[in-house]
């Protein structure tokens, strides 16, 4: 990474509507681009409510699809990086929770296909089970982009460090985190899962929750966010529709590295990460 | 892990006069015992001011060093476990930051050598480089106790998530962290690194830091804690001598992981952890 830049996150209202989720999303990275942003992202599940029955009926097929068409054509318009967020992917018979991320041409910069589905009995009822209609990716997902390296990780990813690890050692030194944790998980690792991620990797981290829609049946936590290679909260929205515009210098990770070389001291004479798949 | 049991971490101000430091750490065990607990543990160089260049001049061996003969003694008195913080520790002509633990008939149950040296230049001036005096120890511990499997780590090894991840998958439940962070990096870092590290690996993680001497050279931060499975700080000291009593109860691990099943989620097919070395 060069010089400074402001990324813009895009806390947006899901509804059941995808016209209107589409319609929202244009009009949210359009005020991000206007405030001058350059890389652009979008909450998991920005097209569609998080509901596991849904995803197969909101899926679209990529290229082709109308929500990936529009991504591409709004980070060509603007001029801008461009993450997706996540949407449903079909792919044959089969479903991913997937982040598309588009370059300032518009063309595809790399695709994430969420790793670790989010199967869990939380307190108070909250049950999920993605892997009711969804398949996992195999693949961690770093794209090249003018301002440096940037991985894409999506929600329940961020709770395994390997996966964190192993996109810093590929070259990240910006992750985005498409996620859309609850009001339970929420409060209790939000900032947790986001800092220490940042703080373990000498990385930006940026979070992009959907807005908490009150009348939905899955409450997002909201409050998306920027922790720096220090663990420093440089931006944190509250829980409505919101841009978040947030100037990142990334002469901040030489400072904290050189401060504290952890990379440096890792003990790669003890200990190894290894990716065992490659599609 | 089965039954519940009393922690006590033990925050006792570190100073000069070696033996000053040894009846105070006998003091504080006692107190501990008296106070119920069975596992016991004692910070980061509590026989030896923090500063590298007197480790090799307050370096003992083992067997046969004044300090650990005493822990051994008061782990058999009092029928504890005793994890002794760390100590300087001499072997042949080199020294480690070792850890010494002894089960409750006195004998030796494990000894974590740090693995990763703390060499920082930190802002303020605050700069270490234990590398000057001591050498790094290779290898991982867990020790078995009759309360379950215990991980030791020393201070900066926190910092490294493969570490506590692979103690982890060794089957430690707790995870035991003499440190003696300082005034720079426990305001930004110390919660952080403890509860990250609990919630990752949904174990209990305790850290154990000498008292803030406020005539010494180095500023320890004191607010020794124990985090439990789901990031939820159980207890934490402030900065001065303290016992700490801490009531853990093994369930929680269990009761945490039915409704998070990160462990499970692993995506074993796709990543591991290896450990290179096995001296």
């Amino acid at each position: 990474m060069g010089t400074p830049f402001k990324l813009g996150l895009c806390q947006m209202t899901v509804e059941k509507d995808k016209d209107a989720n589409l319609r929202r999303a244009a009009e949210f990275v359009r005020q991000a681009a206007g405030q001058g942003c350059r890389i652009i992202a979008l909450p998991e599940m920005f097209n569609c409510p998080y509901n596991k029955n849904l995803f197969p009926h909101y899926a679209e097929c990529f290229p082709g699809g109308k929500t990936t068409n529009l991504l591409s054509s709004l980070a060509k318009e603007y001029q801008v990086v461009l993450a997706g967020g996540s949407v449903p992917e079909q792919y044959g018979d089969i479903y991913y929770n997937t982040s598309f991320i588009f370059g300032p041409d518009g063309n595809l910069l790399g695709r994430h296909r969420k790793i670790h589905l989010f199967d869990v009995d939380l307190p108070g009822g909250l049950s999920f089970k993605e892997s009711d209609t969804l398949h996992a990716g195999n693949i961690p997902t770093v794209v090249d982009t003018a301002f440096g390296k940037i991985g894409v990780c999506i929600c329940y990813d961020i709770r395994f460090p390997e996966l964190l690890r192993y996109m810093t050692l590929q070259g990240a030194k910006l992750i985005l985190v498409p996620a859309a944790f609850n009001i339970v998980t929420g409060p209790a690792h939000w900032e947790l899962c986001m800092k220490s991620r940042a703080v373990d990797n000498q990385v930006f981290v940026a979070a992009i929750s959907p807005a908490r829609n009150e009348k939905g049946t899955y409450k997002a936590w909201g409050h998306s966010m920027v922790a720096d290679p220090w663990g420093d909260v440089l931006a944190e929205a509250g829980e409505g529709d919101e841009v978040l515009c947030v100037d990142i210098d990334p002469v901040r990770i030489g400072d904290v590295s050189k401060k504290l070389p952890l990379l440096k001291h890792r003990r790669t004479d003890l200990y190894t990460i290894e990716w065992l798949r490659q599609t």
